[in-house]
């Protein structure tokens, strides 16, 4: 029995998320089937560091699983490679001490959202395209109230949520090349949608239609309808996890 | 009546080639629609500086079209982009004189050929994957005899050829980063699957299976059966067309 953490990297395009679901095309759901496939253990869990949502990837999705197959780690990920579909690379196995657990362990995740200005023929799943040009100045303003410790129940996407929804952001950066503007988020843990919502409010204020100083006030209403609309899967990586 | 010259560029995974056929989606055959739409001109003919076949990608293919409608060349390039698919972009529009022919006036061409060693979940479509790992030494002493001004039938996909197969290549730059591999061509044109021809030899030669010094000899046997074998469409992107 050993323990193996996983890093993949995935094109989430076609994909119901990473969640397993039965009878859809799920991340967690291939590469269980490959390992299965591989080893012939049916009891498997491979644990993700969180659940990415439909149609969005990652370049630095953590995972981990037990197996009871003896396997060296670069066995592991040659043979993940070559059976997993060409949307989804292993890029390191290593083995992990038997208590490492990828969800609990992670202490903290990137996420990028990537938008094009302009027609992007070549990354056009991977950005979401932009009718408008936001200001970045007036983006960075309001970015500014969001970072640090707050309640984040206003850009959750899940209303039921019973869990705290207090999370901390460290980091935001929006930056403009070309015509491709990203966001870059670095935070201890992000809600359902949270990513994608905060994206959705910084370009209603980048576009003058919310302004940069309401955000304390969105934060302390903790109403998912104070916030911004929620931006498409699309544009959005998972790009590293902290342990 | 203006002259206008377009930069175009294009993911070629869809598509039959820059070529109109009929009933077959191409590059020219989507442009040439939709200039059609926007002016009502059915005798249009747009003009490309080469034709890239099935399968290849363009980051600046040149065409240029007569059009008798009077449109300013940025009020051309947005309409373009609005009615034309995802995977084509006008990257610029420009009034040419009226001489200008976007075949006739190419001077040079750039091509790109980019090879995985691994798997590459984002650029997917825009490589080739290599199984085996070519040496990179090797493929450039290849390269050196392939420079200048050579007959070169042997790299010609087209039995039939008529025309001079006299071309001069001034560039072949093979560089490894990380897992991409990537061979770039500058010449006063290419024969059909010429550069798809040279990158398959030179993988040959990097991977043991023919020698570097064998190159004279398959130049001048001017028999295709000599070469390597035609490398997939979907690594080749030509890059640049120089006036």
């Amino acid at each position: 029995m050993a323990n193996y953490k996983l890093t993949i990297e995935y094109d989430g395009t076609r994909y119901h998320g990473w969640e397993r679901k039965r009878n859809l095309d799920t991340i967690q759901g291939k590469i269980e089937d490959v390992l299965t496939r591989m080893t012939g253990e049916t009891e498997l869990n491979l644990i993700g560091a969180g659940r990415t949502d439909a149609g969005v990837h990652a370049r630095g999705m953590v995972a981990n699983v037990h197996l009871k197959t003896p396997i060296q780690p670069e066995e592991l990920r040659s043979g993940l490679n070559r059976y997993l579909p060409e949307d989804i690379a292993i890029r390191e196995v290593r083995q992990a001490a038997d208590r490492f657990h990828a969800r609990y362990n992670a202490a903290g995740k990137t996420y990028r959202y990537t938008c094009s200005l302009g027609k992007n023929v070549f990354q056009r799943r991977y950005v979401t395209r932009l009718e408008e040009t936001p200001d970045v100045e007036r983006m960075r303003r309001a970015a500014a109230f969001l970072m640090g410790q707050h309640d984040f129940r206003s850009f959750c996407g899940n209303p039921k949520m019973k869990k705290s929804t207090i999370r901390t952001i460290d980091r935001i950066d929006i930056e403009r090349r070309g015509d491709l503007l990203t966001f870059t988020f670095h935070g201890d843990g992000f809600l359902q949608h949270m990513v994608r919502i905060l994206v959705g409010t910084l370009i209603e204020v980048g576009c003058g239609r919310m302004e940069p100083e309401q955000m304390p006030d969105i934060l302390a209403a903790q109403r998912r309808s104070e916030a911004g609309p929620t931006a498409p899967a699309g544009g959005l990586t998972l790009m590293s996890v902290d342990y």
